[in-house]
Parts: C-alpha cells; structure tokens; sequence
C-alpha cells in the first residue's frame, strides 16, 4: 500500500469522526518519532480514541507487535480507548479491538472473517 | 519564524509532556485541512489539553481570530483545555490560557509582559 492511500485511508476516517460530532487529529509523528503515535486520536464529551489506520488490497491485513505495543502504551498514558481500523479489498471500514486481532508469532492480524465476526462498521462504531 | 522552527518547538514541548507522564501527539493535519487541528493534543490519567504552539524572534507574538476560534471548537468537541504556548525571544516556554491573552480589533497577542505576569512555565505548568 502506498503511504498516499493510507495517508487518504486516514483523512475519509478523520472526517467519519467529525461528521459523528467527534473532534479528530491525524498525528504527524506516526512513524518518524520516538514516542508512540497512533494515526489517529479522537474524542468526544464521553470518549477518546487512539485508532492506528490500515488500507491494502489484500483480503488481510498486519500489525506489527511493535505497533500495538504502542498503541496500548500511549492509550494507557492518555487514557484512550485503543483501536484498529481496517479497509481490505472491496469491504468496508472495520473497527477492531485489539483483543479482536489473531496473534501469531510474529505480528497480529486482521482477516476477512475476523473484520466480518468481530468488526464494527462505522455505523455501528459511531451508533 | 521558518516552519522549520515552529516544527522543532513542537517537538520539544512534545518532549516534555511525555517526559511528565502525559502522551502527546503533534497534528498533521494543522494548517492544511478543514477541521480544527491544535498543534499538539496530550493527555494524562486526569487532564487533557490542546496546545498552539508560536516561536518567535521578537518579544511579542500574535494568534490569529480564527486560530483561537479553531483551538476553542476542537477544545468544546473533544473535550480537552484549550492552551497557548509562546516561546519568545531568550524567554523560556510559557503555557497561557486564552483568557490571559490580549484581545485586539484583529488578533490575539501574547506580549512579554503578559507572559511574565500570566503564564505558567514548564515547571509550573507540570506540577
């Protein structure tokens, strides 16, 4: 996935949250910082949300235990709620909890079933 | 103040957060999107606040009507402190909130004066 496609993944799930009456950020450091910085932070009067982002082509998609290790550890300093929010090929946004993701060995992982079981489309997310 | 500055500025105030227990995010989106986007969102177990953050070479600096009309509104929706920090010429970091600073016909502006006398230094700011 080019980093262009992500970067728009991020920005048509920005704009989801404002229309739903939350405020949104997009982090800059994702990626290029020392400290842990999810693509995505959100809130509004009743919660907040750190949210790392991924689009691909493919009918599944990985984390790397590094990323959510990152996404715990700055949820549990700011006080979000952490997610994942998924796009493969042809579907939906999905939103994941992290104890929604399969762990393998080396990395977590979002499937198709699992996005379909376990996932929130955005509707739901937001209702 | 080259971009470049404002951009390490708010590295170091990000710095600092984290360094005080909060996580802390620099927005990507700030100047280049539609929605209101504060230079940096940090939280801890108890505050959350968004800061805009100015550098300058001068012994005054200026906030735009609109930059603190978008600090205020990303503030009421996510539901953080909306804060200013103002590093002027050989001055340390002072954190003021948008009631100290000083309303004129077209601006918002954060003297030395008012620094001195309203702001919070890091230190203080922290504590």
């Amino acid at each position: 996935m080019s980093k262009a496609k992500g970067s728009k993944g991020e920005r048509d799930l920005m704009k989801f949250f404002w229309e739903n009456g939350w405020a949104c950020v997009r982090s800059a450091g994702s990626g290029s910082t020392s400290f842990p910085s999810p693509d995505l932070i959100a809130g509004n009067k009743i919660r907040r949300v750190a949210v790392e982002c991924k689009v691909t082509k493919d009918d599944s998609k990985y984390f790397t235990k590094d990323e959510i290790r990152q996404l715990r550890a700055f949820s549990d300093y700011f006080g979000t709620e952490p997610w994942v929010a998924v796009k493969l090929s042809k579907e939906p946004w999905y939103f994941l909890s992290l104890d929604d993701l399969k762990e393998t060995d080396k990395n977590f992982v979002a499937t198709l079933s699992l996005c379909r079981t376990n996932g929130l489309l955005t509707e739901e997310f937001f209702s």
